[in-house]
């Protein structure tokens, strides 16, 4: 079974590993419940209806997502408690309205611009929260901006369309973190940020504000997640090279590589060629020791799965259609005798979610193609729940 | 009109400005022309059958692709002589012959294990490239590795189903030019090692030999092309922010710009948020003068299309699905005094290919839908066509 799914492969694929994608669930699962957190996942890493019900199967009822195109595929899939984690869009009003008569649609707010334009032009309930800006400097309001928060927070309130629910972050800052410790340094100074926010909407008046928090280095590697109401992870379903660098998980928890044709070798430069590029793996990348980018790391495909990433070996270069793998002399002699122009090699990939909205389908190991979101098929995102 | 389509944008959306690109296409047919050159062009930038009707206008009759998906699409849509410039990928081999079947399909070889396997397993007439590295160490047979290069020709020969029909480079090499004598002189050396290449050859008894090139800035900014047959760029259609600061174009001549609705503007920090990500601009970044990273430079959208860049912005940082637009102080001053929350901003892409292939179709200033090559179903380049 194991082989004859790597002898259907034509083209760069996503692998999937079901059994560590549920495992991982499993595990988050029970972390949000030890620690009586909401688990609202963030579904934009796989946007895959089948993947989806794999957290319903662990009792998720809840969910995340980044766009309304996700929201409105999501509920077509049955589910009806749904967070759009992006500041509101306000040209999908459209869309929003249609979904909010429908589902439990919670949105992002962060300028009065946005709060008094839905103020004016909701036509069903939604739930709302606040996006604070813990430090990341993305979007939202600034955490120790009391009059902004408040601001905002009355404007809110002052609506019987939007139900204010609470405060919400995402804390990017972790990503840049490459020990535990550093993770709960992180998390540490964002939850007491939140929490200072929620003290001055408190004094302000407003009781009963929720807090979310929601990055996966935190999420994994914290078991104590102090004075929060509700967590958001959403890459650690499947987990990627770059979870494994900062030390979120190990190379055993990822649940995806990409499985390319080898189209060349060429041993006087120690470099596999392969059809996996840009548009399969995308352009992100990790910075090595030595401050070149690597696209990937690189197993073997193996029967039940992948091996571990070769230490010698990585992705050095990628264009639209072309992956360069390059290693050091000792693993290349290793790695040429294990491969051949037409077979395959894998690699895992530096950002699950970027690869993942690429190539849109997986292939489970045991031989199983599982779908997701189809790409809009027009400038609007509510065609979608109808397409 | 032009009003119109803007208000009818909800999400991040591609617009195409359809008079710079045929201008684009015109000028470069008439350059092929002049120089005597089949003009092949490179059509993995726009993936769009529509798009491959403009050039049909200018009498434009074989292509190139970089994926037997696009080939199969293309074919379906009444091409028939068609480059596939990629390393042949084996494990294609069903599809290659089914389309070998119905048009004249040129394929890419450069080791001897895939002359081997095709030589075996084909079942319809293919033309055979043998692709040259003449630098680049991208993928290609060494431009100076005379043995290779007639071993590989000798077993092209030998094989009644393989036609022989020259060599081929793409310089990726022209792209870290950033000057046109720069670019002069990585072009000059690319053909002086294809013709060196050459007479090997004709040494060993091929005449005829073609050769072909086919980067965008040696395309764009050359006159005189030196001894070669073909030229097959690509990028050239609608160009972008890199070529603009390789000096292949002005931006005048850049065809396409993503539109992208504004969620949040920070005058604290000179920042403006976009619903526009790395799903939708790629990843793909140029170094600024500090060598900060810029993911787009920023545009004003106008009735008749888009502004020049504005010299003091760029698209800072991109997660996901958010842009940063980071501007100096001037700048920010007179962009916040044009858009609001709910507006739109332009972002030209750094890399049009990547943009493209990631929004999968085109909204033309006249309001005109087009789409592209859809996203295959399977994991097999084969269905494509059928879909």
């Amino acid at each position: 079974m194991m082989t004859n799914i790597y002898a259907t492969i034509e083209r760069p694929t996503l692998l999937l590993d079901a059994v560590r994608a549920q495992r991982n669930i499993a595990r988050m699962a029970l972390k949000a419940q030890r620690n009586r957190l909401r688990f609202r996942p963030h579904f934009k890493t796989h946007q895959s209806a089948e993947v989806g019900e794999w957290f319903r199967a662990v009792g998720v009822t809840a969910i995340t997502v980044s766009s309304m195109t996700m929201a409105n595929y999501f509920a077509a899939h049955g589910w009806d408690d749904i967070t759009v984690a992006f500041p509101v869009n306000l040209r999908e009003i459209a869309a929003i309205n249609a979904l909010a008569a429908r589902v439990r649609l919670h949105l992002l707010v962060e300028n009065m611009a946005a709060v008094d334009f839905l103020a004016t032009r909701l036509t069903a309930p939604v739930a709302i929260w606040i996006e604070v800006d813990a430090g990341y400097r993305r979007s939202g309001v600034a955490w120790d901006d009391g009059a902004a928060l408040t601001a905002v927070a009355d404007r809110v309130a002052a609506c019987d369309r939007m139900q204010f629910q609470g405060l919400l972050t995402h804390d990017g800052g972790t990503y840049a973190a490459r020990t535990h410790a550093a993770i709960a340094d992180a998390y540490a100074t964002t939850v007491q940020r939140l929490n200072q926010a929620r003290r001055v909407l408190a004094v302000h008046g407003f009781q009963g504000v929720e807090l979310s928090i929601g990055d996966t280095p935190a999420c994994s590697v914290l078991d104590d997640f102090g004075s929060v109401d509700e967590m958001r992870p959403g890459n650690f379903v499947f987990y990627d090279w770059m979870q494994v660098e900062i030390g979120s998980c190990t190379w055993e928890d990822v649940a995806v590589t990409v499985a390319c044709p080898v189209v060349a070798i060429h041993p006087e430069r120690n470099d596999v060629i392969l059809y996996g590029g840009a548009v399969h793996l995308s352009k992100e990348s990790l910075r090595r020791a030595d401050d070149s980018p690597s696209f990937g790391a690189v197993v073997y495909l193996e029967e039940d799965g992948w091996s571990a990433p070769l230490p010698g070996a990585w992705v050095r270069s990628v264009s639209q259609e072309h992956g360069i793998v390059h290693a050091d002399d000792a693993t290349f002699a290793a790695l040429s005798s294990r491969i051949q122009v037409g077979g395959l090699l894998g690699v895992m990939p530096v950002h699950s979610c970027l690869t993942a909205d690429l190539l849109k389908r997986y292939l489970t190991l045991d031989g199983a193609t599982l779908t997701m979101a189809p790409f809009p098929n027009s400038m609007s995102s509510q065609l979608v729940a109808s397409g």
